[in-house]
């Protein structure tokens, strides 16, 4: 029988620096509302994990190819140039909106780099190289500091198509599924439920950031209380291009 | 600041007939934790509301247009038929999948047709005719019933363009915001933020899910925690036309 499900938001973490210790400041802040749990999910906000791994661009040194001249319309083409380089692909261009398929794989805003809540309006942050490997090594740290194995999310908010808003999605995961994949399992009336495929790490990032909020500074969150098994990756997440109907 | 957020299943509701006071069952199953309290928010499946409004459909009845006998492929040209009278545009198809656009205005697999957990293989659950008035309704019902004034959200499964899975959405909404607009609030370290929308009411829906399930046959959770000022509606979540990249 499914439980009550809590979602915990860490508080009173610092403003966070290159090479930062944010395991052990995540364990810390973790002490204050009674310590992580076997079984919880630590939902981490990209942009802290993105800070403490340096991946922060200061826009002045950044040099504008004529594409992004191009792109930039009214808006600052450099900033334009960073997400060109963070892009595979551009898949919809109407300045200054950039949707842009990122190395990753993942379709969003901006290639994924942000300004809003950086050091300065002329820093940007980029997504982790690697969200998955965060994510793995967020927990092998955690593990070590705490002795407790939790499951961590990399989140960040997207936008989706012919839907308002954003919400935020698992860009890596570690130690937790992505998707829970109900293939063949029997609905309560008796029915075979056909290719249900359920994005739970996505669900998950949605419910932290219902605490995260966006201008609390408040990098993760703590979601427990889920029975949720086997573990699964970031990519999991990612549509395969053969069976994109909008790409 | 921020607080804990509660995710409440409610368990025990039985297997739900046209007419049924669905707002009296939920009240009863709300009972068994606690009771519904002041400032919940209240997710509701939409396969509950559709059928006690009654929206379900019998392929024995439903005449195939040529239109659908095309579509189809080897798929029931039936099941497409109804698709095709609940949608207003036919987005993409590539049989026996139609992403289609409903005469709400969402855009999602089979304008929202569902044959699973329906009533036998041979019935098919329709979206509500007005998922807002439908989650209206049964806040002002629940209130006659229990005195508290809850939000209500009428939510379904989505899939969604590039990522794999779905995750749950509201259709409907009363008594809580769709949308939390962020425009011109400054961010922790005193930046401005954007044109930052956040789909909160997309992220309650997707947090109810992880307790609702797929195959629990729980129609309904109960979001506790949440400080939403404000009131929104489903349609408030649909992406305007002339917004939308992807159309």
């Amino acid at each position: 029988m499914t439980g009550e499900l809590r979602v915990i938001p860490l508080h009173g973490l610092p403003e966070l620096e290159e090479d930062d210790d944010l395991a052990r400041l995540i364990v810390e802040a973790a002490s204050a509302v009674g310590g992580l749990a076997e079984e919880d999910v630590l939902v981490v906000a990209q942009k802290a994990v993105s800070k403490v791994e340096g991946r922060v661009v200061h826009l002045a040194g950044v040099e504008v190819s004529e594409r992004a001249r191009e792109l930039a319309g009214d808006a600052d083409p450099r900033r334009i140039e960073v997400i060109l380089a963070e892009a595979r692909e551009v898949v919809r261009a109407r300045s200054p909106l950039v949707i842009a398929e990122t190395r990753h794989g993942f379709v969003c805003a901006s290639a994924g780099v942000d300004a809003s809540n950086a050091k300065g309006p002329d820093t940007l942050v980029l997504l982790p190289v690697d969200p998955d490997a965060s994510a793995a090594a967020l927990r092998t740290r955690i593990g070590e500091l705490s002795g407790v194995d939790v499951g961590v999310i990399v989140s960040d908010s997207f936008g989706r198509a012919w839907r308002l808003g954003t919400t935020d999605v698992a860009l890596g995961v570690a130690g937790t599924p992505a998707i829970l994949d109900l293939d063949g399992q029997l609905d309560s009336v008796g029915y075979e439920l056909h290719a249900t495929q359920i994005a739970v790490a996505d669900e998950i990032a949605g419910a932290a950031q219902l605490v995260m909020g966006k201008t609390d500074g408040i990098p993760a969150a703590i979601v427990r209380g889920l029975r949720l098994e086997g573990e699964g990756s970031g990519s999991d997440l990612v549509m395969p291009l053969e069976r994109d109907l909008f790409r």
